[in-house]
């Protein structure tokens, strides 16, 4: 145990019992950071099963300055659980409960453990379900924590659009809420917004109401070929600015989908190639998938192959739902370390295409996945962690990344957050002032700076 | 001019001559309130043309503690623009440069004074266009500072959701950027968001880059009336519910048409009317109305009438455009005030039922307009500001109409923001800690209290 804070440790013990742990693993797991940043675990786990708990915990850890950091399923990718001060990590994850669905409204409230998964599998007879999906199965208080999104963001938004409020327990363990289930309102500041993103250090998120969407009627889904990165970026451009509502729309580049094909087994042509899905009526759907036909031809786009059947539809997105896996398996003795940006629509085949031409150029293995539909992309890098050479080059692959979206009127940072990994481009970004803001706004809410410190800026 | 900040003045004017003036007239006509607030009218009013001026006028104000209120076009309905501290009203309908259009990432940039039509106008031959309409030809600037949204909210989202980044004057002078032109983002706090709605109390918008989005290849048109508002709330539910995508979804009274078909000389039906609008493809449209009129049916709608055609259209819309004007028509003598109030949808039927009976009740004119797609509605109270009967059957109205709203977890301001005329509910809807949080916020931007002091909360 760190001698920093055995009183509030003790204080804890004798407050929570059992449901306090300082052992080792049990604290290394919690600050497992899903990237090469090193893992720096806190002092001890709480694991909490409601709101009041928190409340009293986080009492105890600002009277004595003890550090904070919320825990959810452990998949942020830029550190966020790192405890580089030490601290307290509070495990939401069994705080499970599905707070209320209002199908009649539209929405659903949950504690702040409830993963998307689990949310969607409760909502499955409503004929209603919960759009936002990063991947992981995520709990949906991390998701709003780092402002998550992932494939249906061009459709339904991000996090910061389909939550109408949160429940947040503040650094002085008051209880909070930030808004109603009205679907707009404009009295007051927006506190919802200012949480969101705000990856834990402002308060704990407890509970969240979020919008729900009708299933759609129909879903079409499909994936077609171009022969260069700039032909499929065209395309994806178009698609946007013709306004059609896509669902999804996904590149996966010529290396992921060789990785895709060992992986799968499949047979796809290893040149860079669009995933799409559309959600409307039969009718719409077709008109959809028809126009995207003609955009994609203008392009160079070939063997679009799509349909409206489900275990069809399965079968030609298997690459990108294996993508991830895929990847890795390409050097499965490596470390893999995804990183993202998002750019305008108008720079995405560019930034797209520098990026992949630095990797070649450096000799690393690193396949681009795209949530191309907002600019947004994803870099898979394969490193191995014991040579150095690789370290500096993923190094240096990465900075020219994320100097090169905030070059283009992008972010560093379209959906991962900044945690520790991206703390470095932050100043760039936004500038000095606005991050002066962003501080004070910290200081104001946490004058003790208990609530996650060290991450979003250096300290 | 007042004592209180002569030295303040004394160095504004010397820094910018003419354009600071502390004319009576001018002074009142900058505070005009469109409300029955009494006008509080700013020491001084400054025209600027930009936002180095903005900054240096605002670096003055603070070193002298001068409060600074900003000034768009003056049509918000809060006492939004009352100087209750007097102060340097900076009026920014100057402004008017279209910094940037980028039509093929969707956005443009432009200053603050820039009006929603005058925006539309610039994109008409691109093809796209900006969707918030609350009305008034308010400036985008304005438009930000109080969140405002309107008729096709329930469609393209409010102003919280179609901006992307701001440019702000803090009270130290800093101009800060608030995001990029990424359609999305997860690096560090959402500052946008946070000056969204923040009426002027953060700092002065100066600029703002907006989404657009694609004209409509068709739109359609309709309306159809009810016997009771009962049975119109229930068929807006269902819709949303069913999840047709209606671009406007818009109620009016029986009062309201009864006004409407005296002012337009019509000839509708006077029972609760709804309007609703379709935006997409012809056959998409075509496909959305006759899901509709089998909604309508189930509940009592009946005589829906709908076209495609432009002119066809804009004469069943006749109403809906006019409504406001013919609703002060009724009593052309009295004053008009406008509140608004939003609930989760499932509880629009009780709410604006409750308030129709109110109104009856207390024997005022005050027909009931919404976009109740998103549960949000509007009352037009009229009264005779000389009559203290009415006046205080107004609040009493006023006060039961907020306070219903927010028992039924919805808000007692859905568009028109807090201003002075909603503070005394906020305390109520956010409670005691969440409001402390919004204090803590303006003190750490804004330590002197300098901008628009006095507003979303009492001091």
């Amino acid at each position: 145990m760190n001698e920093r804070f055995s009183e509030a440790i003790a204080k804890l013990s004798q407050t929570f019992g059992k449901a306090l742990s300082t052992n080792p693993t049990v604290r290394q797991q919690h600050a497992h950071t899903m990237s090469w940043i090193e893992t720096e675990a806190p002092d001890a786990v709480l694991t909490v099963t409601n709101k009041q708990q928190i409340s009293e915990a986080v009492k105890i850890c600002n009277a004595h300055k003890m550090p904070v950091i919320a825990f959810g399923t452990g998949s942020s990718l830029e550190g966020q659980l790192n405890a580089p001060h030490g601290g307290l990590c509070i495990d939401m994850s069994q705080m499970t409960n599905i707070v209320r669905i209002d199908a009649e409204d539209l929405t659903a409230t949950v504690e702040a453990g409830v993963t998307r998964e689990q949310l969607n599998e409760a909502l499955r007879h409503t004929g209603l379900f919960f759009p936002i999906d990063p991947g992981a199965n995520a709990s949906i208080g991390g998701m709003c924590a780092t402002r998550a999104s992932g494939t249906n963001a061009v459709k339904y938004g991000t996090m910061k659009d389909v939550v109408l409020c949160l429940e947040v327990v503040l650094p002085n363990g008051d209880i909070i809420k930030t808004g109603t289930r009205a679907k707009k309102s404009s009295a007051g500041y927006d506190l919802t917004r200012l949480m969101i993103g705000s990856e834990g250090t402002l308060g704990i998120i407890t509970e969240i109401t979020v919008k729900l969407f009708g299933q759609p009627d129909c879903v079409g889904s499909g994936l077609c070929h171009f022969n260069d990165i700039d032909g499929a970026c065209q395309a994806v451009m178009l698609t946007i600015q013709y306004g059609l509502p896509v669902a999804r729309l996904e590149l996966l580049d010529g290396t992921q989908i060789k990785a895709c094909n060992a992986y799968s087994k499949l047979n796809l042509q290893e040149t860079p190639t669009l995933f799409v899905e559309f959600h409307g009526t039969a009718n719409g759907v077709a008109e959809q998938a028809q126009i995207f036909a003609g955009i994609i031809e203008e392009f160079g786009g070939f063997g679009f192959t799509y349909s409206q059947d489900e275990s069809e539809r399965k079968k030609l997105w298997t690459a990108r739902h294996n993508a991830y896996y895929a990847a890795k398996a390409l050097k499965p003795d490596f470390e893999s370390l995804s990183t993202d940006a998002c750019v305008p629509i108008s720079r995405l085949a560019e930034c797209v295409g520098q990026t992949v031409a630095d990797i070649k150029e450096q000799g690393m293995t690193a396949p681009v996945v795209g949530h191309v539909g907002d600019g947004n992309f994803h870099v898979l890098l394969l490193l191995d962690k014991n040579n150095p050479d690789d370290i500096q080059k993923t190094k240096d692959i990465l900075s020219r990344l994320a100097k090169r979206a905030i070059a283009m009127d992008g972010t560093c940072t379209g959906e991962h957050g900044v945690g520790q990994g991206k703390r470095a481009y932050m100043a760039l970004e936004h500038g000095d002032e606005a991050i002066a803001v962003m501080k004070a706004i910290k200081s104001a809410i946490d004058p003790n700076n208990i609530m996650n410190p060290d991450k979003i800026w250096f300290e």
